[in-house]
């Protein structure tokens, strides 16, 4: 096995000459965890050279508007992880979960209240809240960026032939109270897309790609710390088996079920509609 | 810092339906280590961007020509790290390295003894050797699939307007007594292709790309291991300092200059020319 047990202090020691410090701590830990896994399953040829092929084919189906690689790291648990690193959950702020590989364009800018259900037939149902500091006190003019897919489990991007560009998208300001809020339909659970590398990898690992039905938000205002969440579904399916392993107990919401055709009229709704009341408290810079 | 410690195991655990147990095995190691190198180095939502794009865009910019995610593999040392785990040494034997990403192509069937420099220009050379068993014995009909660069340090793939296919490889057969032997000319030492995002890491990491001059061969005979090997120019350039970690000091041969009219009217090659003798011992199967 000659060689074998001194490549990696090789790799490493080739690593002296790094310019950047933070690069060269990151390609060290890299090479010592890839070369110590690839030592611990005993890796064979054939296995690495589908690792090279699985790769390959998944930054070949990266498009404009299709990520795999998030998607890749995102049901390897990864994106969770990062982003439990980076934002250490401050007690009594809103918890982070990962982006997802569906904001990839602009939300358009809307009027409280607005519709972001731009092709209709969902669930109506109004999402309401507020942008808050820890300590209770409105955050007006915060951004609240919001995206979903549609009633069928799709977002703007995969469907442009059926969908607007905008659809389920909106970037709203909160008033001067900090309060935020706007019309659409009713998210459903969707599987994450299923026609690439990562499919396949899910198909063998015998999981389901599906997601709890849920609103992607990302609230930020002057002074905090943004955050980048999802508002889910209480009572829906798969919230104790998402795909990407996104959903924490705090961001679970109840979408109530309202009849009052007063009400209703107030929002813009048909009636019966659902209403989720949902605050976001964001922690000081 | 919720859900940070528990994801792993979540996503760990969730891999329970996985059919095949092999996969589930590696994919159990991939998560751990994946997971370690997040924490250890606190990776940040920026870095993990930019792992992000680098690996999409190596995954784009692998053609029928071109395979970057060898390259990668190659520059970080797990492909030579493979190749020892899958080829533990047999003492004896000839050693063996990384096969390296311009194997893309079939070697075309040549006479022993038929030039695979088609456009010349270089210095030439003869490789003669034996393919030969542990025990010294000869094996007749062995298989000895050659590629090299040429005098300008490209392949073939690489230089599709200049090198006609097949320039610089060759399969031959070993004869009765389990010799070949070839002309050429003396490979040089070559950069590999940095216009990439591999060449990117290798800058940002302050490493040169090159390889020192070489001939690739893969020997294979019946009940035999088949050996994917490099024979090295002795006294050239790189040899401690290979972009990928190939060279092994017993892979290093004379390329000794010969001043010989008469050998070289015997060989087909202009006077004075370099001759290598390399020996192919194969460890039974």
């Amino acid at each position: 096995m000659d060689g074998e047990p001194t490549v990696t202090d090789e790799v490493v020691a080739g690593l002296r000459d790094t310019h950047d410090p933070r690069l060269r701590e990151l390609l060290t830990g890299l090479v010592r965890h890839l070369h110590a896994f690839a030592r611990e399953t005993r890796l064979t040829r054939r296995e690495w050279e589908g690792a090279i092929a699985f790769l390959t084919e998944t930054g070949k189906s990266c498009t404009d508007t299709r990520q795999e690689f998030i998607m890749l790291s995102d049901v390897l648990g990864l994106s969770m992880l990062v982003e439990g690193l980076n934002d250490p959950h401050c007690p009594g702020a809103t918890e982070s979960t990962v982006l997802g590989p569906f904001h990839l364009t602009r939300s358009p800018a809307r009027e409280r209240g607005a519709d972001i259900d731009l092709t209709g037939g969902g669930e109506p149902c109004v999402v309401s809240g507020r942008v808050l500091s820890r300590d209770g006190v409105p955050l007006p003019g915060a951004a609240v960026d919001v995206w979903q897919a549609d009633g069928s489990g799709f977002y703007d991007v995969q469907r442009p032939d059926v969908q607007p560009a905008g659809n389920g998208r909106g970037l709203f300001t909160a008033d001067d109270e900090g309060r935020f809020w706007f019309r659409t339909c009713v998210p459903s659970p969707y599987p994450i897309p299923v026609d690439g590398p990562v499919g396949g990898l899910l198909r063998a690992a015998g999981r389901h790609p599906y997601r709890p039905a849920h609103i992607h938000f990302i609230a930020s205002a002057a002074g905090h710390v943004p955050v980048t969440t999802h508002l889910f579904v209480a009572g829906g399916d798969y919230l104790d088996s998402d795909a990407v392993y996104a959903v924490k107990p705090g961001l679970v919401t109840e979408f109530a079920p309202v009849d009052d055709p007063e009400a209703a009229r107030g929002w813009g709704v048909p009636n019966p509609y659902r209403h989720a009341r949902f605050d976001l408290v964001l922690a000081p810079a």
